[in-house]
């Protein structure tokens, strides 16, 4: 945590609720800062003004980016971001997962200069992702600042995320739409996104179709639509839709819009829209279940000698997985009980 | 379960692992449906067993089988399994898993007319799935009976299960080798393939490529051959291979097994094979705490009510996951003390 100086007078959680709910940015930062604290009084104080601001949100379209490094996301989002809110009169937060930023170089939405028009925007607010913590905090975390954002009346939120690791999970069950960015040339620069992200895409749009690239762009997209045309379609009938688009010559960024746009008015029509979110309400209410749980076994000291000398016997065939975690509940709810 | 007579005389645990490790099949059977019994007595008696064949188990090819119900699955493995037996001198153990069959059509396994050849092999063991329980359950069960028919000497296990539901997840984990089955024409017959199986897959057959169908399966095959070029690759560098086969002709079988074989060659060359299996070991030991964890909150029935309002309340966006997640485990952990 860096040492944000809270203001001189500690203000109430109604203030707060109060504050964010009338559009006050000052207040939205400094309640995300209270979320993402790992002291206990920020924390109460932070749920609390969550919880205040949860009937205020949920009017927004949640989307998610994905992409590996190099393939443009923040010239992407630059470009999409200033698209929407001037063009579509809408208001944007830019957020962020990446938990192994704090460990290799630094929060990839820390450097605003690739952002410049739009860090400066009126009605964009850019929330770089928390420089520390598990993915399961910062999962959390960025849920918890959708939650405000939206209750601070942004009705477009994007959330960013690099195509290395599991934050593609939490990201995608946490936003409406999930958007692969990518690159032409299917080779060696596919090699960084996970298997399993390609079927979560609602869209694969291939950046960079600039400076004699076009071609191979257009290509690729052919290829994707092939590809995608082969798996099966998602539970909505909505198949994945593919473009192309070269977001430093600020080009094919309303078609990129226009795929999101139809996505929505898609599963809205026919319920799906609503769906998903609760069936996602539902998913994280068991996630902060097992974590909860996760916590409480794992976490115990004791516990932990005997559970690492059980994984060897298991791995090692000695002893199955059930009479090991047996074993393991008895000593953990035992204790519990004593 | 089914009203199996058990011996006149009741046999100790050490009698049965004897007879199963010197590959008494009428011991075997025993044994498994010991497993797949809810009697207490005989789970415990199986576990006991269980625990004396796993130093002897581990020497197979454990492969996993899917496709939709009218791809052809019995009768590839009819064929396939000949082949393994009769051409490669190696002994089968046919198994499956699939928790839907009790509801819906009996056991797929159950019908053995058509695998009339193979179910009266010598060398060969086909076990029907059990008729009933849990995904977990017939995974966990299916897991011991691997054990089991590895201790009795088969060294090829095949699983069979559906490409509907999620029992692909749970073969995938305990198989070295994944193989999908397919029909050509990507359209209608792909709607019952979910979403994320083709990533598991480390080979797709395209079956019934007879009669007239030839030409389209080989369109197909190079259907598949490209898209899955643009997918990431697995962690080992294998390429997910695609052929076509008519199993009810018996024509491509061998190519079939050739793959498996070059996969397992390409593995265990690099300590793949050695690795995959370790960390299934360590997933099913998760699984396995995360599955106690579970009962013991799930289950308890105090706190049932509580927790389908509390469902109720975060879907509707009137209290966070993380706030309900708490509550309800002060109640759990407090219980537990007191």
């Amino acid at each position: 945590m860096k040492n944000i100086p809270m203001a001189k007078k500690d203000l109430s959680a109604q203030e707060f609720i109060d504050g964010i709910i009338s559009g006050n940015r000052m207040l939205l930062s400094r309640a995300i800062t209270l979320i993402e604290s790992t002291k206990q009084e920020h924390q109460d104080l932070a749920q609390e003004i969550i919880e205040g601001c949860l009937p205020h949100s949920g009017n927004s379209i949640r989307i998610g980016i994905t992409g590996v490094p190099g393939v443009g996301k923040s010239t992407f989002i630059e470009a999409f971001g200033n698209y929407v809110i001037d063009e579509q009169d809408r208001s944007l937060a830019v957020l962020a997962v990446d938990p192994s930023s704090s460990k290799t170089r630094g929060s990839i939405l820390g450097d605003k200069t690739r952002m410049e028009t739009l860090s400066h925007h009126p009605k964009a607010y850019i929330r770089p992702t928390p420089t520390s913590g598990s993915l399961g905090g910062v999962a959390r975390s960025t849920r918890e600042t959708i939650t405000l954002c939206e209750a601070a009346g942004f009705d477009t939120i994007l959330i960013e995320t690099v195509g290395v690791g599991q934050s593609e999970t939490a990201v995608h069950s946490m936003v409406d739409f999930f958007l692969l960015l990518m690159l032409a040339g299917a080779g060696d620069e596919l090699q960084g996104i996970k298997r399993g992200i390609m079927e979560m895409a609602d869209s694969i749009v291939i950046n960079k179709a600039d400076s004699g690239n076009e071609d191979a762009a257009k290509r690729a997209m052919a290829e994707y639509k092939n590809a995608l045309h082969l798996f099966p379609p998602t539970e909505s009938g909505w198949i994945p839709k593919v473009a192309t688009c070269s977001a430093f010559h600020n080009k094919g960024i309303p078609d990129v819009w226009g795929i999101v746009d139809e996505f929505v008015r898609h599963t809205k029509t026919k319920g799906y829209f609503e769906q998903q979110r609760k069936e996602q309400a539902n998913y994280w209410l068991n996630e902060s279940i097992n974590q909860e749980l996760h916590q409480a076994f794992y976490g115990d000291p004791t516990l932990k000698s005997k559970l690492e000398s059980f994984r060897i016997q298991v791995q090692e065939g000695e002893i199955s997985s059930y009479k090991a975690a047996k074993d393991l509940m008895k000593e953990f709810l035992g204790k519990q009980k004593a």
